[in-house]
């Protein structure tokens, strides 16, 4: 069953509503956002007053095709955030995609909108399950859970998806920090993959996600939106940010060792299932009271309807935010799930 | 006949590609938009890291609404710039919209939109003309012979296309500093509105604009783009501009003096049709040369390709730059057209 009602992360009022009295400033851990964002460039006052030049999107894509290793056969759009291109592509691709298999459990938004432009969705657990789909979604490393699928499964699951007319939609919002997971260089045919820009960079307010595939797609997805969907400053801060490497490559590693002491942060309160190096999720039968906890403390977790047990954290930025989660979480420890 | 190449101001790379002896700084007046921006409010770094949260949306939303007098009953959806709601309306609008009549001469993205979803499109040069018309789409004042449809008009043009089942779409793009154009705070039933924040507030790069309709429609929209489609810079900063109705009065009173003076330096060099207080048209047998004549001193117009007597000309901003305009046209005078 789709939900209508998904649940986001990301929005602190909803977090003041539920917790009235919890202490500001709220930490905000319900993301997989890096919390230490990459530092903005200059933003000159034209890049704001001007409609977005041809010339700054060209040095966008450019710096994505790099960035990404976009194979040259292929084509990209920017587009303001991955989440519209999740909402447009059902539209686009008709109801002749489905079945539609989503391996789950994942962002809820993909199910959501191939079920609102009226295709047969079917939520999968395992992709030996989704054999009878013509188009198969799937995030890649997945979200919540950091499930990797290997590039050698998916060539054959595109190959699958392409001989019998439909698309292999690979979600790879999380794959910056481990680029060995993605499908690029490679692009068989019938697939699309969608980067997103504001996670591993912590700009998610700046919206800038791009779609990569075959071009008459990818030219679909460009003529829905219309000219100028991305704004002037995105296109810039986007155009710096991808070019640097050695930042990228500095940030993965610095959040890889502070997903290592989160995981050991956690370690006392259930098992750590899996995440990336921006969140991780753990499993305990007291989820719903540490959500709770951690909540009054003022910390901001994500939960997940399909499985009570289930909370992500992502990461803490400041030290002072490592300071109140680690007494949060060890208040909880000794004083017992108290009442939930 | 539907140009698939449509002609757009505001791109200065194909500015310079033309005339690539011309002096820089280039002076962009191929645009209709506020050469004197509205300043920019401080923008917290949380605006860019985190999430467009719903408050902010909410805030905005709360900004427009008061500052376009949008009724009770009315919806309100915000998209990155109104371009994107120009393109996804014709797919959500369906095959039943047409015949689609768009009253022309106008911004050619309208018939192209509604052509590239399949409908039946129909230029008109009058309203006349369109009464057997599902579906009509203006822009109000127009762009760019800024020719104004009453307000009575329109009202009984909405209620023949509400009994035939079809839609009135006007295009408030640049009723700003003219709100007595503008058909709010009345909305008749099947009547969609767009607004466009960058045009009048000087910040085209920003990428913000409005739908207001009736309630599923607008939910259609908002569907079709998904959550956070407006950057969290572009939410504060145009709930913070929209809230400022001194600031708008005063920049419509300055530009309508601009505008005065801009005529006023025309007048020698042919007639001019029309226009807003952001944009004046010039008819005249001397266009193309007095466009190649202005491009070599570095001043880029808006020419058009189903009128070559055309030009449209934005507004100077700096001094200095109304001194490179006027110097330009003084030489085009004494020296005749020249080679074009």
């Amino acid at each position: 069953m789709i939900e209508r009602d998904i649940w986001h992360g990301g929005d602190l009022a909803q977090a003041r509503a539920l917790f009235t009295d919890a202490p500001e400033p709220w930490i905000d851990l319900s993301t997989g956002i890096n919390p230490i964002s990459y530092p903005l460039p200059p933003l000159p006052q034209s890049l704001w007053q001007r409609l977005p030049g041809a010339d700054d999107e060209a040095a966008l894509l450019a710096a994505a095709r790099a960035a990404y290793r976009v194979p040259e056969s292929a084509d990209i759009v920017a587009a303001p955030g991955t989440q519209i291109l999740i909402d447009l592509l059902p539209r686009l691709a008709g109801a002749g995609a489905g079945p539609v298999a989503v391996l789950g459990p994942t962002y809820a938004e993909h199910a959501q909108a191939w079920a609102k432009a009226g295709a047969d969705v079917r939520p999968v657990a395992d992709l030996d399950q989704a054999s009878e789909a013509r188009t198969i979604v799937l995030v890649n490393p997945n979200n919540p859970d950091g499930r990797v699928v290997s590039r050698q499964r998916l060539m054959i699951v595109a190959a699958q998806r392409a001989a019998r007319g439909g698309l292999l939609v690979v979600d790879e919002a999380f794959a910056d920090f481990t680029p060995e997971v993605s499908i690029l260089p490679e692009l068989p045919p019938a697939t699309l993959v969608l980067r997103s820009f504001g996670k591993s960079y912590g700009l998610a307010g700046l919206r800038l996600g791009f779609a990569i595939g075959e071009p008459p797609l990818i030219r679909a997805l460009r003529t829905a939106m219309g000219p100028w969907a991305v704004a002037g400053p995105a296109l810039h801060v986007g155009a710096t940010a991808l070019a640097d490497s050695p930042w990228l490559a500095q940030a993965g590693a610095a959040r890889a060792a502070d997903a290592a002491r989160l995981d050991a942060l956690l370690a006392p309160h259930g098992r750590i299932v899996g995440g990336t190096a921006l969140f991780r999720l753990l499993e305990t039968g007291n989820a719903p009271a540490l959500f709770v906890h951690l909540g009054r403390h003022g910390l901001y977790l994500r939960r997940f309807r399909n499985d009570a047990r289930w909370l992500r954290f992502g990461l803490p930025g400041q030290a002072s935010e490592w300071a109140r989660l680690e007494a949060a979480l060890t208040d909880f420890a000794s004083s017992g799930p108290g009442p939930a």
